[in-house]
């Protein structure tokens, strides 16, 4: 099949050589996922050393001699068709970081991670961020060499940006936040005053059974079509997705007792990563540019599943009655009264349990600590005030303790500092591809209540979005694929129809 | 603490450029376990080529000149110390191979045991060996070139015999078995004439619960002292041990519906290898003598776990209380009753769930039918009736299907030709180390009773035997720690003892 998308001789010696790079990521990403879900707590210290020498042996190979000339080459090759262009563009986007970033550096940060995770995993045990602290001084002290060795215009937070959304910059951020926040503040206020909004819910009173939970999750993936002999369910502390080709990707959930909803959300959210990533090219996958290459695109996919598809009441009915069976106590309530339960808004703690119009307050926060953090604005040890301070500002409430705050997400942890911006980013998107979606498919509403319905819906994705991979930017595919740029205009569309009809 | 193991200089160098190895090594255990444990099936395709490329790499790394050159330096170094000597040596063994088997070759054996695994879990699902009988032609195919690569003066199984347990030779193993099995053979008609002998048992008649039978396996690994954080119990088809150094390591069982006993023992059986690999000295994990060198001295200690610690009637009186809990039908069985049932002698179709007596004749079926495809007496494609034969034979027991007979186990689908001597061997060494345990400790049948007389069990074999890990060879350590030579003596009076006081 590899003939088919590429012809040129010098990509095809490439892409021989790079077989060995797509192993290392394989078994890294691999391994990755085990320290989130079934790595025993005392192999900490051999998997941290095993992932800093993986990650030098990475770098040495991209940077042989032969690897490096090959790819200078390939540049200067005329004709090349859009797949090898854009294994041309994934490569020297590659060769930049690791000619940039040194060896010492680079392992340095790895077993940093590692390290960082764990304490991030005790710490939140604890429901202490003064155990994460010191870590944490460790990550951002290397984000902030890791900007200046990769270098940047105006702010040391465009060298991450770039690492995660190609070409992303600060101020582009800070024009997407400006004119969107007031907005969805408008609207919010609208929700509030509304006789229909409450802050509390007495479906989050009692415990629910776990196993029982766990059962709605697996039967509602199976109403999405999900293939069992592709993609997989686990537990970890902090939801994701790992994909490991278009034949493999694993979902993770996690499951708080007074809170069906959560688990069954984070489910189907991972589950529109998953389904992105195994309905890529799968002859790609190989390639530096199998699977998806855009974070943004990635989270256009994952909200679309979560918001779209799973606040649908045609979506709610056709599980409701695997709902009904974690508690005799849901009984009471009407297929109406869960929809209600479901798309409530509410400011909260909690990113992941956000509702739609409040979620990007959380992603607002996490970008300007991040941006102030690089930039030596502010430090590391007043991040639980500054944390608390711009929730009280921003939503109006306070965490009670480090876990509710601070310590909530594991991507400082993981080093992923640059990665926040993209959920708001790729959430709006979600609202472009859904137009065009419902313009071609008819409403999602419809849709969304039967097997047939969403596999429409996951075929349209693949044509649209998902066969694209890695092969064009974000801004590319949505330019060829629907015409449209990146923009507000469609999300809060949608979000004024959703909530101004419900409250 | 390295510099208390290490002074040579050149031994250093090595060992700082040996990490990297370690580190694929440990990738490639990782992924080996997931492979049998949580990977979806689809995954198999990539699976499969990353573990090829990574094989390739490995020895690539591996004969790079510099690494090469260091290691001959260091055979001719003076005055090295007994780890240094072992690095040395551990080395040597794996340049020999690296240097005679091609790239290419190895290559297609990492690719054909990836693929023929998946091959041999097909045909257990559906029962019908003609789905694997391609797969493991080819397996056989590898394997004797693989013997001629490495070269042999006797037998071309001699070859493969070595790769498992230094300098085995198919001579050694049948002398082994020459004088053992007569005296197995009449120990066993001796246990048939006698009145307590049964071939049926009504304790696996009725199907048992399998969340109860887990809760049994994880009761029992706690008496047992297991640290979980450092070794974790998983499902697989078959059931095996992956270390991943000193401080973890995976163990798996099955659940057989109708015989508890069966998930028990090799969760018990398993507990021994981890128990051993993590009592090696954590300060080597990193070098090429981590955990452990001899299969097996492996073997004598899951053996002593399972048989000598597990069949004991304190050991039994302390875990019945959680057995009972399994169903309410075995309240009707006293201490006394169980433990009959625990150490019941029968002819089966099964090794894994085979008495102590009739095992070594699987070994022996098992052996024999290696040699003989190895020299091309016999093919694969008449294994079934080979097999069917044999039983018949040795024990007097004919499967009536593949399962129960030539595809039970995986050894050969992973290409682990040469492996299964060692474990009538190592189950022979095991009762070595009982007869001296008992001499220093007391009787196992007391020991065996409390959390404190296992953790002294513990402790008296990492002192004797787990300490010594990869540093000296099966026959160095029975020398070494109790002045020892291989033989069935000990053995052959713990069966005799044992047998003949409960028939």
């Amino acid at each position: 099949m590899e003939k088919e998308f590429f012809q040129n001789k010098i990509i095809k010696q490439i892409l021989e050589k790079y077989k060995v790079l797509w192993t290392l990521n394989y078994l890294g990403g691999l391994c990755e996922w085990d320290m989130m879900t079934y790595m025993p707590k005392k192999a900490a210290f051999f998997r941290a050393e095993a992932m800093a020498n993986l990650g030098v042996l990475r770098q040495k190979i991209f940077l042989d001699e032969n690897f490096v000339k090959l790819i200078e080459q390939a540049e200067k090759e005329e004709g090349l068709n859009d797949y090898e262009l854009a294994i041309v563009n994934q490569l020297k986007r590659a060769l930049k970081h690791y000619k940039l970033l040194p060896p010492e550096f680079l392992e340095e940060l790895d077993r940093t991670t590692c390290e960082a995770h764990e304490a991030w995993e005790k710490a939140r045990k604890k429901n202490d961020f003064s155990i994460f602290e010191p870590l944490l001084e460790r990550v951002i002290d290397l984000a902030r060499k890791e900007a200046n060795y990769l270098g940047y215009k105006e702010h040391p937070y465009d060298a991450l940006l770039d690492i995660y959304e190609e070409g992303l910059t600060t101020k582009e951020v800070e024009d997407f936040f400006t004119p969107f926040i007031p907005k969805l503040k408008e609207l919010l206020e609208y929700v509030k005053k509304s006789k229909n909004y409450s802050e509390t819910n007495e479906l989050e009173e009692e415990p629910y059974d776990t196993e029982r939970m766990k059962e709605l999750n697996k039967q509602t993936l199976e109403f999405l079509n999900i293939d069992p002999e592709k993609i997989r369910l686990d537990i970890s502390v902090h939801p994701f997705t790992l994909s490991l080709g278009a034949n493999e990707a694993r979902i993770t959930t996690r499951y708080h007792q007074k809170d069906f909803l959560q688990s069954l959300a984070s489910t189907i959210h991972e589950f529109g990563h998953a389904l992105y990533e195994t309905q890529t090219i799968s002859e790609l996958t190989q390639t530096p540019i199998g699977g998806v290459g855009s974070v943004s695109l990635h989270e256009s996919q994952s909200r679309l599943w979560e918001k779209m598809v799973g606040h649908n009441k045609e979506f709610i009915k056709a599980i409701y009655p695997e709902i009904i069976k974690i508690s005799p106590k849901l009984e009471n309530y009407s297929v109406e009264e869960m929809h209600r339960y479901f798309v409530k808004v509410r400011p909260s703690l909690i990113r992941t349990e956000a509702d739609e119009i409040t979620y990007h307050f959380h992603i607002l926060i996490r970008f300007e600590i991040e941006r102030d953090l690089l930039s030596g604005k502010i430090k590391v040890k007043d991040l639980p005030i500054i944390w608390n301070d711009k929730y009280k500002e921003y939503l109006g409430v306070v965490p009670s303790n480090d876990n509710e705050g601070i310590l909530q997400d594991s991507h400082w942890a993981g080093g992923n500092i640059g990665y926040f911006p993209t959920y708001s980013i790729g959430t709006v998107i979600s609202a472009i591809w859904k137009y065009h979606l419902e313009k071609d498919l008819g409403e999602i509403s419809t849709l969304a209540g039967s097997k047939e319905g969403i596999a429409k819906i996951q075929e349209w994705l693949k044509e649209h979005v998902h066969k694209y991979g890695a092969i064009y930017t974000m801004k590319e595919i949505l330019q060829k694929s629907v015409g449209e740029e990146l923009g507000t205009t469609y999300f809060l569309d949608y979000l004024n129809k959703k909530y101004k009809e419900i409250y």
